[in-house]
C-alpha cells in the first residue's frame, strides 16, 4: 500500500459502485457488495485489492495473483485464477486509472490564504481556493474556485486560472489565460518572452513578445517545462494535452486537443500540432512545420519537415519510421561488412 | 493588437519621428506628421498600424496588405499598395523591432523593495531598482539603477547586477558578476556548483569549484536555464550573447560576443565559442573544445572537435555540415536499394 | 586565488598534515612543516600553493611550475621541478579533492530559522539546520542536524531530509526521503507525479501515483533537475550517485551505488541502471531497460534494449561503441564515395 504518510486512502468501496463508477460490469457470480480496501499490482495484490492486467504480457501475472479482485476484458476473464472476482471492461487500464483516483483523490489542503502568501488586494480567488506559503499573485489575477496555488509559485499581473486547477510549488505564470482543472507541477514557467530578436553585430535588438500563452482545459504540464508567450499570436496548448518533464515550446506554437509531449522534448516556435500528435522524449521540431492529427514523432528524431496526419516518423533529421529501421539496419549490414573487409 | 491587459501600448508616433529613431527614411511623397497607433503582422495591420518586410516570401502578403505603413527595403518598395506608406531600412526586421519596443517598452514596476521581500540590511540597491514580493536578497548584494528583481527570485551573498538588470521570478543567481541590461527570465540557474568530482568507488570525491560566473552587457537568458559557474577559471558569457530555454552551460565555458545558443542545447565544461558562433536547438558539444568566431552548429548536433571559424557542422558525431547532408543522402539510398533487394 | 568575496579561506596547512589528511605520502627530502596556502592550476600556482598533476597531458606544465607543492604519482615523480615539494599519491586527483576541501570547505549559514522563512510548527528541525528567507517547509517535515535550506526552497508535507544535507534556493522537494549528506542543487524538483495515464480520445486519464522518491546517502544532484516519484513502486537514487543539470528521471527508475548521470541526459520509466553505470549528456533510455553495472553510455546515444554490465554503448539506436564508431566511418566512406559518383 502507499506510504500513509504521503497518501490518504478511501474507501473501502463495493465492487458493484466501483464497476459503476467505472462504467464496467461485474462477472456473473460476483457479489456486488464484496468490499475492497486499496488498489496494488498482480504480483502484491492481497484478497483485499483490487489490480488489473491489460497488456497480454502480465496474464502469467495473472494466473497466480492473490488480488480479491481484478478488472480485465472479457477475452481474458478466464485467465483469471478462482478467487478473484472479475471485473469485465473493454478498457481495463483506464477503468484501473479511475477506481485508483476513487481511493487515492488529489490532496487538497485547507482553503484560504496561508499567513506567508503575499496576494496583490486587487487580486480574486474563487470559493474554496487555497494559497500556500510563499506564493505571489500580483495585481489583478483572478483564481477560479477550489484553485490550489502550490508555495513559492508566482503568478504574474492579470494572469487568470479557470476552476480546479492545481498550481505546483515554484511555477512561475505570467502573461496567460489557463483553463479549468489544469495541473502543473512544480518548477515550470510558463508565459516568459519567446526568443525573437533582430540579429546585428551591434547588438541583437530583442523584438517585443505580444502574444499570451492558452492553455486548454484539463491540461497536465509537467516540472520545469518552459512555454514562451507568442511574439504577436498567441501560444496555444489544446485541451487534453499532456506535457511531460523540460519540455520546451516555443512561441506561437499551438498544440491540438489531447496532443502528448514526452520528457526533453522541444517544439520550436510557430510549429502547430494536430490533435493527439505524440511527441517522444527528447526529439526536436524546428519552426514553422505542420504536424498531422495523430502523428507519432519517435524518440530523439530531429523533425524538419511537415508530417502529415497519423505518420510515424523517426531519425535525425526524420523520415517516416519503417524508412528509418530500414536505414538503421542498412547501416548495420554495411558496417559490419567493412569490419569483415578491413579487420 | 496585444491584449491590453498585459501589454500597455505608447504612442501614437509621427512616421518622421519612427523613421528617425530607427535610421530609417520616408520615401518620397510620404507626410512625416502622418501618424502611427500600433505595430501589427501585414495581414492583420490596419491603417493605423505599421508594418514590416524582410523575407521575400511574404512579398505577396504585401500586395494585399492594409497596413496604414510599411517597413521595407529600397528594393522591394515598388511592392507595396498604394495606400501603404513606406518606410525604407536597409534592415527591416532590426528597424521593426526598434520600432516595437517604442510602441511596448519593457513595463516597469514601482520602484522600491515590496513588502513580501527579503533584503539583508548589508545589500545595496540604486535608484529606481525595484524587488518583488518573494525575493531575497542576501548579504553584501549588490544591485545596479533601475533593476528589476521578480517575484520569488532570490540572490545570494555577494552577488553584483549592473543598471537595468531584469530578474525574471524565481530564477536564482549565486556566485556571479552581472553587466548592465542584463536580462534572465523566469527560473533560470546561475552560478551553482560545476559538475567537478574525483570519481571513487569508495564515494565520489568533490572538487570545491572556486570561480564564479560572469556575464557581459546586454544578454538575454531564457527560462530554466542552467550555468554553472567556474571550477577555478570563471564561466564567462560574452556581452550581447542570447541564449534560449533550457540550455546547460558547463563549468569554464567562455562564450565570445554576440553568441546564440538556442532551446536545450548544451555546453560541457571549458569549451570556449567565438563571437557569433550559433549553437541550434538540442545540439550539445563535449568539453575542452575550440569553436571558431560565426561558426553555426545544426540542431540536434553531436560536436566532438574543434570547430573552425565560419564553419557550418551538422549530425551525430557533428561534420561540415555539407558532409552531413551527403551522409543523409547516401543511407537514404543505401537503404531504399537494399529494401528493393530484400522486399 | 578564489575571490574572496565569494569564497572564504582556510589554512595555512603544513605538508605532512595535509599528507596524512589525504592518505598520501612526502617525498623524501619534504619537510613536513612547510606551509602551504591555497591550491591552484600548475601553470598559475605560485611559491605557496599546492597543485596536482595525474593526466599525463599536463607533464609539461608540470616541468614549469612555480607550485610550492605537487601532488603527483611516483612514476611522475622525477619530472616535478626542483623547487616544488613533492607529495605522492597514487590518486593524484583525488587527493587534490580532498585537499581543496580543506582549504575552501562548504560555507555554514548560521543555523537556526530566517525571520523571513515559512516553518509549519509541526515540522522539525535538527540541531544546527539553517533554513534561509522565503524557504517554505510544510506539516510533518524532519530535517536533520546541520542541514541548510536554501532561500525559497519548499519542502511539502511529510519530506525527511537525514543529516548534513545541502538544499539549494528553489529546490522543490515532495513525497521524498532523502539521506544523509545530500547536495541538490537551485532549481531542482523532486517528487512530483510521474508521467502516467491512460490514454483516451474522451480526454487522457491520470493514474494516481502512489510511490515516493528515496535519495540514498552522498549523492550530488545538479541544477533545475526533475525526478518523478514512484507510480506504485518508488523512484530510487542509489547512495553516492551524481546527476548533474538538466537531467530527467522518470517514475520507477532506480539508479544503483555510484551511479553517474551528466547534463541533459533522460532516463524513462521503470529502468534500473546497475552500481556505477554512467550515462553523458543528452543521452537518453527507453523505459523498462536493465543497464548493466558499470556500463557507459555515450552522449546524445538512445538506449534502446537492454545493455550488458561494463558495456559501453554509443549512437541512436544504441549499439555497441566499437560498432557506432564502424557505422559512423563507413557512413562517411559511402558518402565520400557518392560524392566522387555524382558530384
Amino acid at each position: 500500500m502507499a506510504d500513509p504518510r504521503f497518501f490518504v486512502r478511501s474507501g473501502p468501496f463495493a465492487l458493484g459502485a466501483l464497476a459503476e463508477r467505472v462504467g464496467a460490469r461485474l462477472a456473473e457470480g460476483v457479489d456486488p457488495a464484496r468490499m475492497v480496501v486499496d488498489v496494488a499490482p498482480l504480483d502484491r495484490a492481497g484478497p483485499g485489492d483490487i489490480s488489473f492486467v491489460d497488456n497480454p504480457k502480465y496474464l502469467e501475472a495473472l494466473a497466480t495473483t492473490k488480488a480479491g479482485a481484478v478488472i480485465l476484458s472479457e477475452r481474458h476473464a478466464a485467465r483469471a485464477p478462482l478467487g478473484s472476482a472479475r471485473m469485465l471492461s473493454a478498457a481495463p487500464y483506464l477503468a484501473y486509472a479511475r477506481i485508483a483516483q476513487a481511493f487515492y483523490p488529489a490532496p487538497r489542503p485547507e482553503p484560504g490564504i496561508s499567513a506567508g502568501a503575499h496576494v496583490d488586494p486587487s487580486a480574486r480567488l474563487g470559493e474554496g481556493a487555497a494559497v500556500a506559503a510563499g506564493a505571489v499573485i500580483e495585481r489583478g489575477v483572478e483564481i477560479g474556485p477550489r484553485c490550489v496555488i502550490g508555495a513559492g509559485a508566482t503568478l504574474a499581473p492579470e494572469v487568470r486560472l479557470g476552476a480546479d486547477c492545481r498550481i505546483g510549488a515554484g511555477v512561475h505564470l505570467a502573461y496567460c489565460l489557463i483553463g479549468d482543472r489544469v495541473t502543473i507541477h512544480q518548477g515550470t514557467c510558463v508565459g516568459q518572452d519567446g526568443f525573437g530578436f533582430a540579429p546585428d553585430p551591434k547588438g541583437h535588438v530583442k523584438v517585443p513578445q505580444l502574444g499570451r500563452v492558452l492553455i486548454g482545459d484539463d491540461c497536465e504540464i509537467g516540472a520545469n517545462v518552459t512555454i514562451d508567450r507568442g511574439a504577436g499570436p498567441d501560444t496555444e496548448i489544446g485541451a487534453g494535452s499532456w506535457i511531460d518533464n523540460l519540455v520546451q515550446i516555443g512561441h506561437n506554437v499551438r498544440l491540438g486537443r489531447g496532443c502528448i509531449l514526452i520528457a526533453q522534448s522541444g517544439i520550436a516556435g510557430s510549429t502547430v500540432l494536430g490533435d493527439f500528435a505524440v511527441v517522444a522524449a527528447q526529439a526536436g521540431l524546428t519552426g514553422h512545420l505542420r504536424i498531422g492529427a495523430g502523428a507519432q514523432i519517435a524518440g530523439q528524431a530531429g523533425v524538419m519537415r511537415d508530417v502529415p496526419p497519423g505518420a510515424k516518423m523517426g531519425g535525425s533529421p526524420a523520415v517516416p519510421i519503417r524508412d528509418w529501421h530500414r536505414q538503421t539496419l542498412a547501416l548495420e549490414k554495411l558496417a559490419k561488412g567493412r569490419q569483415e573487409e578491413d579487420p
